[in-house]
């Protein structure tokens, strides 16, 4: 297989995942030129100065006008508005992948405002992060051994697949094919509903007349199991608004297996309790030691 | 205050928790004699071995008959036949102190089996801890920093108090004293409901039709929120017992707040769930702030 390698790269939203791609890619020399088009100067300078991009376009048509991968990387909620600017370009010849973490939201909008396009784009989820946002926090092997997830539409062509599979791949990423309704449903279980969990554990102890205590008293299993409800509120909303159908779903069930063990603990059944401890504990400490 | 000492400890149960105290009042010169008592012959060897512990006693009559203090630091489980044991004592001075995490469970297990000596009995939950087990991860830095939380009965004296009080602060340790009853109230809250709420929702992913691809695709907030999933069930199900009431008003309680969140996604209502996941956000970032 030939090394990848595109002219241009262009990164809508230079933040931790935009940055980081640009990063790696400009250090795997696989990318000609990386221009940065964002709506805050200070990010972008920022990323100039410290290399991750090599031009800063004034706005999105200038920035894509010669792109030959765009690379969409901003908070879920501009989405549209980016590809409605998108869609404008003259260049129709680049190809269009994105990061969010939900991707049948994504789907609608492309066929709703660029079905001509469809054929180049390709959504992606990569399975990285870190607390830390803004390009300050880019780092050229975050996504290394990562899970990057693609959910090609019905007309996206193989070559536009096979180029952003290999651009995650130069990204030192693993990636992993699948329809978008599948993508939410996982994600769902795996991270949507958890963050949800979170949250409104700490916003109930938070609620209790005797909060200061409790959180005078919270340890270690607090701290781990309640980091998650430190993320960002607004990104959060953004998701349970995106993928509501999946995680309404999943909140229902959750409410069913508490439920049970409500039923379990009043009747006093500690063996039945115990069943559902142990089956919970192989499968997370297997998932562990796997990892 | 004069330095705290005293002539002879009994540890009853030389794991990680008994072999730590152990190694912390020994480095402080704050004990005469460390004798340890247990069933395991292997940690006994092991932490005499290496020094946690300056004798194996033979059984526990043979281990308290000159203790000045006597710590309790078996899996509740065994509580009641270690407390039946040293209620035989001719030995009617020491002071009796244990770790457990529940605390109104071990005060009906005094007032029952020995009354007698309930002036001596000081119940205690230190709040630290470690994945790992035995004295193996005996640390006499265990407790530096970490609170620990005494019980004391209607009828424990203030001298059995202090000086368990003193013992704990030689270990390192901020000490707080509370009812057992608003003991097990919060850390039903912030140590039991979480256990169970994570036990819940691995199993929960682990019965799916897709449990494994849900577990390919786990990433860092699963690990975070799961962790305590992988603790010993054998454990979480004897404090469920023992600390039931408080744990099903809390898994109550916690359903009603997923019920909630449940017609807020069903609703379409964003700003409320916003709502909630800005408390939840503000108080767990205010929470390790602190930390």
């Amino acid at each position: 297989m030939d090394k990848f390698y595109i002219d241009q790269l262009t990164v809508i939203g230079v933040g931790l995942i935009g940055g980081s791609i640009a990063a790696r890619l400009k250090r795997e020399g696989a990318v000609g030129r990386v221009v940065g088009v964002g709506r805050g100067l200070k990010n972008l300078t920022y990323a100039h100065h410290h290399g991750l991009i090599d031009e800063v376009a004034m706005d999105i048509q200038h920035g894509i006008e010669s792109a030959s991968v765009v690379v969409v990387a901003v908070p879920v909620k501009q989405v549209e508005t980016i590809l409605k600017e998108i869609k404008l370009s003259p260049n129709a010849e680049f190809v269009i992948t994105d990061v969010g973490s939900t991707k049948g939201d994504f789907r609608k909008l492309v066929e709703r405002i660029m079905p001509e396009r469809a054929g180049f784009v390709v959504p992606g989820h990569p399975i990285a992060g870190s607390e830390q946002i803004g390009p300050q926090a880019a780092d050229p092997n975050l996504f290394e051994a990562k899970n990057v997830v693609l959910c090609p539409l019905d007309r996206t062509t193989d070559t536009a697949i096979d180029l952003v599979q290999r651009l995650w791949q130069a990204c030192g990423a693993s990636v992993s094919k699948m329809s978008e309704s599948k993508h939410d449903k996982i994600f769902s279980a795996v991270s949507h509903l958890p963050h949800v969990v979170s949250y409104a554990l700490v916003e109930m102890m938070n609620r209790r007349d005797d909060a200061e205590e409790l959180f005078d008293f919270a340890a270690g299993g607090f701290r781990d199991f309640s980091r998650i409800a430190g993320s960002s509120p607004e990104m959060w909303v953004d998701i349970c608004r995106a993928n509501r159908s999946p995680i309404l779903h999943d909140v229902e069930s959750f409410i069913l297996s508490l439920e049970k063990i409500r039923e379990l603990l009043q009747s006093e059944d500690y063996e039945a309790v115990q069943r559902i401890f142990d089956a919970a504990a192989v499968a997370r400490n297997n998932w562990a030691s796997n990892q």
